[in-house]
C-alpha cells in the first residue's frame, strides 16, 4: 500500500473497528473502489477482515471479494454463514469463481460447489478441463448474445436484460442456434445505427477468434494487436464457448513478462507474489538452476587446469581471467536478451534469423573492438604490462564479444525452434557457456603469440 | 508475419498489384483489420505501398495508417497529394497524430502540421508539451464530456451525435463549465437507467484519475488495477485535460516491461523493435555498459594479484575461480531480478525491505548449503581433492551465496530510494560486485583454514 490516502483510511478503519464505531466504519467504506477494499480486507487482522466485509454494501464486498488474495478468500469463506456464500458465489463472475476454485483446498471447494446451481458447475468443469494457460482456462462464458435477425431495438433489449451480469456489454457477439459465430456488434455500431435497422445488415462478420486450446499469451497479444476490449473463443467446430476481456489480458501480459525475466534470471517461474511465497518454496524455484550451473561451471575449472602449465609460465595471465569471463558474460547476456524479448514479442521471425546474427555481428565487432582499444590503453598506459600480453589479451576480448554475440543469438532461436522457452536461454546459462569458450580462447592465443 | 493466412493474402496481393489488377486487389483488402493492413502494407515494396494504399476503403486506409512504422508512415506522407493527406488527417485520433509529428523529420511535420485546423494544432502542442513518458503525453483530447443536468436521452443523443469521432464512447465524463471533472457515467450504467433520470442521480462522482505529469507505467498500472478501460487525466487545477484508453495503457505496460529487461541485461533501453535498429544505434545502446563493467571487472584482476602468494602455493585453487564467481553472479542475479520485478510492480514496498533482506538470507543459506553439500560430494567422491581444500571452496560458497543475495536484494531497494530505476541494479552489475566479494572471500578462508 504505497497510496498515503489509502494508508491514512486503513488506519481509520482499523481503529474505528477496534472501537467497535460499526457505522462509521461502514460510512467509510461504502465508496471504495473493489480493488481498494481488497487491499484494505487483507491488510486487516484476521478477526477484523470478516467484521469489515459485512459492514460493506453487498455489491462492493462481492466485487473486493474477487480481487482478493487465495490466502484471504480462504478466511473469508471459512468465516461465511451459508447465507453470506450464497450472495458472495451469486454475485462472482465465473472466471473469478473458476480461479476461486483453483486456488482453495478441497475441503473449502466443496463448501463453496454446495452454494452453486448446477447450470454454473457444469460450466465450471468446463473451464477447469481447459489446459493450463489456455486461453479457455482465463475465459468467461459471460458474454451476451444476440441473433442475426434481431433489430436494433431487440438487441439493446436484451442488453438491457441479461447485461447486468456480463462481464462486457459492449461488444456482443452474433450466433446461429447451433451457437456458430457469426459476427460482432459493438454497442457503438447499435448506437450510430437505426432503431430498425436488422443486425445481420450492420454486424461486422471478419471475426478475430481463438480456440479454447490457445495459449493465453497468444490471445493477449491478438486483444492488444487488434485494440479489441474481448476476444472471442470457440470450440473445435467454431462455436461460441466465452471471451478472453481486456482485463484479463493485461494481466496475463504481466504474468508472461515476469516469467520471462524469472526464467532469464535462471529461476523456475512461480505463480505467486514475492511476499506470499514461502522460503521452501523459493529455495525450490532456485536451487535446481544453481545446481546445474554450479556443475556446468566446474568444466571450465578443468579447462583452467588444462592450461596449468601456460599459466604458470605466465602468471600474469591469470589475473585478467574474471575481467575476460565477465565482459564475455555480458555481451552474450545482451544479445541474448534482446533476441528473447523479440521472440516474446514477435518482432522477430524465424526467417529474420540470418539478418539477427549477422547484425549481432557486427555489433559485436564495434564492441569488441571498441573494448579492445580501450583496454590496449589502459594496460600499455597504467598497468604497464608487456605489449605482447596486451595483445593476447585485446585479441582475446574481441574474439569472446563475436563469441558471446553469436551464442548469446543464436541460442535462443534455437530454444524456440526445438519447442523450448527461449527465456532459459538467457545469461546465466550464455555466462557459463561463453566462459569456457573465453578460456579456451584465451589460452590459445596466448601460446600463439607468447610462444608458451 | 507469422500468421500463414496473411502470408498467403500478401503474396496474393504482391501479385495482383504487379500484374496491375486493381480491382482484385482492392477487393482482396477491403475486409482486412487496421492491424493486418497496416502489417501488408509495411511488407510491400516502397512503390507499391502507396498503390495499395488508394485501393483500400479510405476508413480503413486511414486507420490502418495509425498502426504503421513511422518508417512507412514517412513513405506515404511523401506520395501523398495534399487532398489525400486532409482525408488521413482528418481520420487520424489527436494521439496518434502526436506519435506521427513526434517521429517525422522536419520537412514533413511542416506538411503535415499544413493540414490540420487552428484547433487540433493548439492540442497538438499542448500534448507535445507533456514530459516524455507522462500520462499527458500519452493521453487523448477525444472524449465525450456530458453535463450533470443532462438527462439519460439527452446524453444517448450527445453521444451519437459526437461519438463517431472519440477514442472511446463506453466511458464518458461529467464536467462542469469550467471543465472540472464532477464525475463519470458508463454507456452500461446509461442503458441500464431510465430514460428520463438525471445524470446528476446516476453518476459515479468517486473518481480515480491522475494528472498529467504522472508517470504514464503509474497511469498503466492504476487502469489495470481497477479494470478501467479508460482513466481521466486532469491538470493541475482539477480540470479534466484528456484520458488515456486501456489499449495505450496496454502498450506501455508492454514497452515498460522491454525496457526493465534491456535495462537489466545491461543495456540502454531502445525506443524501436529490434529489427528496426541500426547497428550504430545497437552499438551506442550497448557498449558504454560493456566498457563501464570491464573497467570495474579489472578491480577483480586487482585482488587476484594481490593474492598471488596464496595462488603459487596452491595453484589448485585457481581451478575453482570461475565456478565461485558464477555461483554467486547467479544467485545474485536471481535475487536482484525477483526483487526489480516486485518493486515495479507495486508488490514490494519499502516497509516490506527488513522482511525481503530476511527472507533472502535463509533462501541464501538453504541455497548456499544445497551447492556446498553438492559441491563437497563431488570434491571427495570423484575430483578426489584434499579434504582441507574442499573445505574451503564450499565454505567460500557458502559465503558467497548469502553474500551475493544480500547485494542483490538490497541495491535494487536502494537504487529505488535514491531515484534511480532499479532494473540497472541487475545481474550484470551485481556479478561484478560479486566477484569481488567473492575473490576476497576465497583467498582468506583459504589462508586460515590452508594457512598460506
Amino acid at each position: 500500500m504505497e497510496n498515503p490516502i489509502l494508508m491514512e483510511l486503513f488506519s481509520q478503519l482499523d481503529t474505528l473497528l477496534e472501537e467497535r464505531k460499526f457505522s462509521q466504519a461502514a460510512a467509510l467504506a461504502k465508496d471504495l473502489m473493489p480493488a481498494d477494499a481488497a487491499l484494505l480486507l487483507e491488510e486487516l487482522p484476521e478477526q477484523k477482515m470478516p467484521v469489515l466485509f459485512r459492514l460493506c454494501p453487498k455489491e462492493l464486498a462481492a466485487d473486493a471479494f474477487a480481487y482478493m488474495s487465495p490466502e484471504a478468500q480462504e478466511v473469508l469463506v471459512q468465516s461465511f454463514s451459508d447465507l453470506e456464500l450464497d450472495e458472495v458465489m451469486g454475485q462472482l463472475f465465473l472466471d473469478d469463481t473458476v480461479d476461486l476454485i483453483e486456488e482453495m483446498p478441497a475441503n473449502v471447494v466443496k463448501k463453496i460447489l454446495r452454494h452453486v446451481d448446477a447450470d454454473t458447475r457444469r460450466m465450471i468443469n468446463q473451464v477447469l478441463n481447459y489446459p493450463k494457460d489456455s486461453a479457455g482456462s482465463i475465459m468467461t462464458m459471460e458474454y451476451v448474445d444476440l441473433k442475426r435477425s434481431m433489430t436494433v431495438e431487440q438487441a439493446f433489449q436484451r442488453i438491457r436484460r441479461t447485461g447486468v451480469e456480463k462481464e462486457t456489454i459492449y461488444t456482443c457477439y452474433v450466433t446461429d442456434s447451433r451457437r456458430k459465430l457469426l459476427g460482432i456488434v459493438t454497442v457503438k455500431d447499435l448506437l450510430l445505427a437505426q432503431n430498425d435497422q436488422i443486425l445481420r445488415d450492420i454486424m461486422e462478420t471478419n471475426v478475430k477468434f481463438v480456440h479454447t486450446h490457445t495459449d493465453q499469451e497468444e490471445a493477449a497479444r491478438q486483444l492488444s494487436r487488434y485494440d479489441f476490449l474481448a476476444l472471442p473463443v470457440v470450440d473445435g467446430e467454431q462455436r461460441l464457448v466465452g471471451i478472453v476481456t481486456v482485463d484479463d489480458a493485461m494481466d496475463v501480459i504481466q504474468e508472461e513478462a515476469t516469467e520471462d525475466i524469472e526464467k532469464m534470471a535462471a529461476m523456475a517461474p512461480s505463480d505467486r507474489p514475492y511476499m506470499r511465497t514461502g522460503i521452501w518454496e523459493t529455495w525450490r524455484h532456485r536451487v535446481p538452476w544453481l545446481l546445474f550451473l554450479m556443475i556446468s561451471a566446474t568444466f571450465t575449472s578443468g579447462i583452467i587446469s588444462a592450461y596449468e602449465g601456460a599459466l604458470a609460465a605466465s602468471v600474469v595471465l591469470t589475473g585478467f581471467i574474471p575481467m575476460l569471463m565477465d565482459t564475455g558474460g555480458n555481451s552474450g547476456g545482451q544479445s541474448s536478451a534482446t533476441i528473447i524479448r523479440g521472440l516474446s514479442l514477435g518482432e522477430i521471425q524465424y526467417r529474420d534469423v540470418p539478418r539477427v546474427l549477422l547484425k549481432e555481428c557486427a555489433v559485436a565487432l564495434l564492441n569488441g573492438g571498441t573494448l579492445a582499444v580501450a583496454n590496449f590503453a589502459k594496460l600499455m598506459l597504467f598497468d604497464r604490462v608487456g605489449l605482447l600480453v596486451s595483445a593476447v589479451v585485446c585479441t582475446t576480448l574481441l574474439a569472446v564479444v563475436l563469441a558471446a554475440n553469436l551464442v548469446g543469438s543464436s541460442l535462443p532461436v534455437l530454444a524456440k525452434r526445438l519447442g523450448f522457452d527461449p527465456a532459459v536461454m538467457a545469461s546465466p546459462l550464455i555466462t557459463t557457456i561463453v566462459d569456457a569458450i573465453a578460456l579456451t580462447v584465451y589460452f590459445n592465443i596466448a601460446k600463439l603469440i607468447l610462444g608458451i
